[in-house]
Order: C-alpha cells, then sequence, then structure tokens
C-alpha cells in the first residue's frame, strides 16, 4: 500500500462535516478501493469552538485557510468555504502554489476565475477538480469528462438549482405565491446566505458555464449566458401552465451551433410527464447529448451533506488513485475563446400578462404579436375582480428576436397593467 | 505530447466498426482530451472481404485474434467478439499474458470468468476495462467504481437490456402477442445470435451480476442470481398491467442484507408514470443507492453502434491518460464470495392464471392463497369463450416464499387450467 493521502480541509459546513464523517466511518472501504488511506491533517473554520457533531480534535487546527492550504503535511487541499474571491480563492491559489491539488465545491470561483486556476493548476502538474461543484451528488463532471469523452458534444441541459425547484414544486403543492414560499424555503435555510444566487439563477448558471467550458472545449463564459430568474413565476403561472400539462423549470441549456454557443438559464415549461417535468423537490437531473453516444441523463440529488460530501470524496478517490486530467477535460491553453450566439430555434412560448379593462386592448395585443410574426396557438382571458385583466397566450413556434420584438411593441399600445412574463416551451 | 496509443480490434460487427469511426471522426478531439494520439494497428474479423463501409486498408489485418492480440505494436486490446469462452477468452488472455492492457464489451466472458481475468491482469499491473459491457452508451461502470467510489452501495438496480424492453413496449404498443413481436425484433436483428440470452434475461443477469461486484466488493455470482425471463409474459398481462396504472420491464434488483446478497432479474410491474414506467424501446436506466449520495439514476441508450463504441472509446481514454484501477474497483483478490440471500421482503404480487370451468373454481384458489398468508387486493375475472376462466389477481404485501408456496398448494386443487404467472410489483 502506498503513503496516505493527507486532506486539509477548510470550511466545515454542512458539506465539510459530510467530507469527515465519510473519512472516519469509510475508511476500510475508501482504503481497499484506492489502495491507500485517506486521513485528514488539518481542518479550518471560522469557528473553532463550534460544535459540528463530529470529533475533530485529532486534526490540526488552523485559522487562517492560506496556512492551512500551505502545510506540510497536507497532499490536497479541499477548498469547502465558498465565495469566488477573498480567502477561498486566496487559499486555493496558495496551495496551488505550494504543489498541493485542490478539490473545491465552489463553483462560483470556478465560473469566474476557473480558466486562471486551470492554468496554474496545471502548468504545475497539479489536479484543480470540482465533482461537487455541479448537480451535488451527481458524477457529472465525470460523466462528460471522462465517461463521454470520445464524443463531440453537442448539447448539455439541466435542471441544477435545487432551490429554485423546490420554490416551484412547493409553490404548486401548496398553491402559494412565490413570496410565501422563498420566506419557507430561507427559514429552512435552503437559499445561500445571499438567494439571488439561487433565485436569480446565477448559482445554476455558474454550473452551466462550467459544463459548457468541458463540454465544447471553450473557456469559461459566465457572462455569456442568457440569465433569468425565477422571481416573476407567478402561482398564476404556475397553475396555467399545469393546467395545459406543464410545469415550469429553470432550465439551463448550451449548444454549440454553427453561429456560435448558445447558453441560456430560463424559467421554461416542459411536459408535466417528462423526465424533467417530473422533477421534484431537490432532485437535479443533467442531460448530456454527443454525437455518438446520443443521449444520457442523470439525475440524483442536488445539495445536501451525504451527497455533496460523496462528490468531493470522489474527487478525493481519483487523486489517491494517481487520476490527472486537465481541469476543463483538455489544457487551459487549449480552450477557444466561446463566441457567443443567442438562440435563433423557433420554440412555443407562454405569455402572461395584465391588460387594461377597455374595449379593443386584447385585439391590440393580438395585432402586435401578428407584425411581428408570431401567431397565436391558444389564448384565454380570466375573469377579474381588480382593473387589469389577465391573459395567458400560448404561441406557435417563434424565434426569441420576435418574440422580443413583440414585448417591446406592447409596451408601446398602452393597454398592459404590467409586464409580460414570456417563457420558452421546451417539448422534450 | 506522450507517444500513440495503439490498439488492436479484434470484431467488426456494429461496436467495432463504431469504434473504428469515432477515431477517425475524432483524431483531433481524442488528442486534445487525453495528451495522445490514438491509433489502429491492427484489425481482426471473421471475413477480411466484406464491405464494412469503413475504410480499413491503412490497418495491418489479422485472421488469428490470439495474433492480433500479441502484436508489437499493439498496446490495447480491443476485444469485440463475444462469447463467454473460444476466441473471446482465448485472445483476451493471450494480451494479458503478452503485457497488453485489454478494452472488453463482453458481459457474458466477464460474468463467467471475470474473477480469473481480473486477477491475471492485476497481478501483470494491467488494465481491463469493459464499460460498454454494461447498459451500452450510459457510463455506469464509471459511475459506481469512480463517482460512487466513496460510497458503500446498498442497492443497485436496473433495466439493462434493451431487447426485452424493445419486445415489452412494441407488445403495448401494438397489441400484438409476444411470439409476433419476438419474430418481428428477430427479423430486425434486435436480438443475439442465441435469443434466449436475451428474452431469458440471461444477458441483462451477466450485467447486473458484474455491477453487483463492484458495488458490494463481492466476487461476481451470476449462478446466484434469481433469473427469470419474459417468455410467459402475454399481451393479456401487458393490457391488465395498464388498466392498473403500470408497466411490465424486465428489472434487475441487487441489494445487500444482513443476511447477504440479494440478486434478482425478474419482470416486474412497475408505476407507468415512473421514470422506470417511461422507458421506451431500447433505453436502459441504472438506478444506484449509496449511504451518502441516497440515489443516482443513469438512463442512455442501451445498445446500438454509437453508444456501445462511445464506451468503448472512454475505456480507451483513460487508458491514454494512465488511468489504472482494479478490474471491478478495488484488487479481485480481496473479494469476497458472496453469500447468496433470497428476497424476505414483501412486495405486493401480480397473479395471472387460468382456471377450469367449474364451480367453486375460485374459491379453491382464494383459498390456498388465505393458507399461504396471501391476502388478497383486487381480483378480476374475465368473460371467456374457451374452456379456461382467465383470472388476475393482485395481493397485497406478501413475501416471494408465500407466494411460492401459495403457488405450489394451486397445482394440488386441480383447478389450474395453465401455470400461473407472478410478478412482483414494485412501487419505486
Amino acid at each position: 500500500m502506498s503513503q496516505p493521502l493527507r486532506l486539509g480541509i477548510a470550511g466545515l459546513g454542512t458539506v465539510g462535516v459530510g467530507v469527515v464523517r465519510i473519512i472516519r466511518k469509510n475508511a476500510a472501504l475508501l482504503s481497499a478501493r484506492t489502495g491507500r488511506e485517506i486521513t485528514i491533517s488539518a481542518v479550518s473554520a471560522r469557528s473553532k469552538s463550534k460544535d459540528r457533531g463530529v470529533p475533530l480534535t485529532s486534526y490540526a487546527w488552523e485559522d487562517d485557510p492560506v496556512a492551512l492550504a500551505t502545510r506540510d503535511d497536507v497532499d490536497v487541499f479541499v477548498e469547502l468555504m465558498g465565495g469566488s474571491d477573498g480567502p477561498a480563492k486566496a487559499a486555493t491559489e496558495a496551495a496551488l502554489a505550494a504543489g498541493k491539488h485542490v478539490i473545491t465545491a465552489n463553483k462560483a470561483m470556478l465560473a469566474l476565475h476557473g480558466q486562471a486556476l486551470a492554468e496554474t493548476a496545471e502548468a504545475a502538474g497539479l489536479s484543480l477538480r470540482y465533482e461537487a461543484a455541479v448537480a451535488g451528488g451527481i458524477p457529472v463532471v465525470k460523466a462528460l469528462t471522462e465517461g463521454l469523452a470520445a464524443n463531440e458534444i453537442t448539447r448539455v441541459m439541466g435542471v441544477m438549482n435545487g432551490s429554485c425547484n423546490y420554490i416551484l414544486t412547493r409553490m404548486e403543492d401548496s398553491g402559494l405565491n412565490y413570496q410565501d414560499i422563498f420566506a419557507e424555503a430561507d427559514g429552512l435555510g435552503y437559499l445561500e446566505a445571499d438567494p439571488q444566487l439561487d433565485v436569480g439563477g446565477i448559482d445554476a448558471a455558474h454550473k452551466l458555464a462550467i459544463l459548457s467550458s468541458i463540454a465544447f472545449g471553450t473557456r469559461v463564459d459566465f457572462d455569456g449566458i442568457e440569465l433569468e430568474g425565477i422571481e416573476r413565476i407567478s402561482i398564476e403561472d404556475i397553475t396555467a401552465a399545469a393546467d395545459m400539462g406543464y410545469k415550469i423549470k429553470l432550465l439551463g441549456v448550451a449548444q454549440m451551433t454553427g453561429r456560435g454557443l448558445e447558453q441560456r438559464m430560463q424559467p421554461c415549461l416542459v411536459p408535466a410527464t417528462s423526465p424533467l417535468g417530473q422533477l421534484q423537490g431537490g432532485t437535479n437531473m443533467v442531460v448530456l447529448e454527443g454525437t455518438s453516444v446520443e443521449q444520457v441523463v442523470l439525475r440524483g440529488p442536488g445539495a445536501g451533506e451525504g451527497p455533496t460530501a460523496s462528490a468531493v470524496m470522489a474527487d478525493v478517490c481519483d487523486i489517491a488513485r494517481g487520476f490527472a486530467l486537465p481541469v476543463f477535460g483538455q489544457p487551459a491553453n487549449t480552450l477557444a475563446e466561446a463566441k457567443r450566439a443567442t438562440s435563433q430555434l423557433p420554440a412555443p412560448y407562454y405569455l402572461r400578462m395584465g391588460l387594461v379593462d377597455k374595449p379593443g386592448a386584447l385585439a391590440k395585443i393580438a395585432s402586435v404579436l401578428g407584425d411581428a410574426g408570431v401567431s397565436i396557438d391558444r389564448m384565454r382571458q380570466y375573469g377579474h375582480a381588480d382593473t387589469a385583466a389577465p391573459v395567458l397566450i400560448v404561441t406557435h413556434k417563434a424565434t426569441r428576436a420576435s418574440i422580443d420584438t413583440a414585448l417591446e411593441a406592447m409596451e408601446g399600445t398602452g393597454v398592459l397593467a404590467s409586464r409580460p412574463v414570456a417563457l420558452r416551451i421546451e417539448e422534450l
């Protein structure tokens, strides 16, 4: 048996504690499978005195994650603090400079600084691994970088933010509005410290940007994602979608086209009976499409102590086994600059708006849609007690550009009581 | 860039041709991702003259796969001939003896000789990889050996024979009986040369036996699988199941219990709206459950040129990248002998039988079930033109042992017109 692989763990929140638990409980299994003992040399977190439910006294304590990352008795620095910059980035850079492998669950850091960190790691012949950063317990980074390595990847899609999916499925189950369920999720600790990261779609977009880079051999381009959160989804949207046989999901899609790389993270309507439509609560799903493999779909828990720690530990096992590969699947200095493209593929759209209660209001909207080349498949106007008449429209297939043209023209009609919601309908 | 990785490919059927195609088409991608050129030195198949739709003249030809496997210019022997013994095994053994890594899609060989081959490979420090042997394009071997390596695996389940699933879904779609659709599938080339391998559940059981070994650290124990094929499933079963909201799937389940390892591959009823129930045609699905990750589900094409070649090439990429791990995830000489156990977990059962048209026949069956401790949830007797009355029974939860007791006692009642069909109902 080889030398033990010695970890230094920075961050003892849910995931950090989960990693400690697995190492203590599955020591025999881990060494049987990797041929090495996996040990923890030192840990670091904000509060030394907090009771975290696992014994930590046998590990050295460091207040400073940079000091932890550079200790002589640490082979692998495990970064579980989070935050795109600050201590996480400083300690990761220090670890790489000191010749340590790095494992991180930090999608924000990778989405914003992945290219530089990858170049640094690869120049030093070190691993920088991040299975836990994308889709929790689902081994999707491995599936994409290794399992489908012989494929030209054509499309990556997924529901990758469990908190948003929790909110959307809870709204439907309870019939309560967005604000109520948002407050509930926040109270249960399901949301990031800055909830906008979740409900604004930013966290999911970080993950999509990382998968895009691996899939298409392009530099991570978070800013190139067409991004829309779930804050404007109302219970009326969810009910109307359900009436038509759809569910609303925050769906990410990245695909390489002749015009460039399309990346979007937006709430969409998907058929209720489709695998994506059936996703409940915090479950994630990622769809990978390649020229040879056709389509592979992966489903599993997107967060939580056990699943996320399982993913961190998969990276630990790979390093223990001596596996080394470029951070994004091919050398970072060979990744191309992504050429951004917006989707031109027509799709049906769901539109919801409030119209002022005047004769001819609906006719004006219909006419504006017609002028933009958008034809109406179905339309409903609901009875209403207040002055705004709720109207739902499902269009025939239209490009996003023509929908945007129509939405803009609607603003000039003077009949809108509120800004319309426009959601793409994905027939998966 | 390192030296090229040179392959020798034995077997140029669908999968072999697919591998050649990927290597020719994706050469740049493969070397970008693995850091090495992937080349083919030599190929071997039964007929040299057959036109296979890919140019083969730049590769050396060997009539004898053993000669191919031991060539000096071959680093990796790719075995795509099939058959548990004969040339496939001889050439695999010859390759390992000559110091070559081996990649195979041969589940039969691994299920029957995996232990000995693994010991040989590991003693020589060679890789023996087989992603393509289980669930076609789905990277499930990688997910289990690597992605979930830190988990104690508790259960593995799956629909892993596309041909059986094709037959069952086509029966439902067409309303035709088993014999008709079997003939159709055979005519389309969807079945193995010995169709019993497919419809008898043997092929799927080979795959389950391999996954069990990885999951539970036990030696492959194909003979320990409770095995039942789909030959006795009639269109009446499919229709009756559909009426009750179920689909019939050939489902494999392996789980470690306090009593030992349970492995079964049997047709079951699963809820029609469940992910397993929704599987169409040749699509496979594998469910992996572990103590940390909870549940991960993988879905994708279970066969076909592109998907299977994708899986073979994933192994090629791993070897090119220098990844090495034990054949079944931990050293073969540390795998425990599986202690066999039969399932004692109660489940509802679906029973179908023909009863002779005599007064009291149904009462006798009901009484026999009661005596065995099996209580009836629902029962239907259909109108009938001939002498046997078709009866369907759905039981409350019962153990397989009590169902078997009841089935045996029914034989003695003299009221059975045909041997009953008993299918477990899995509430997934």
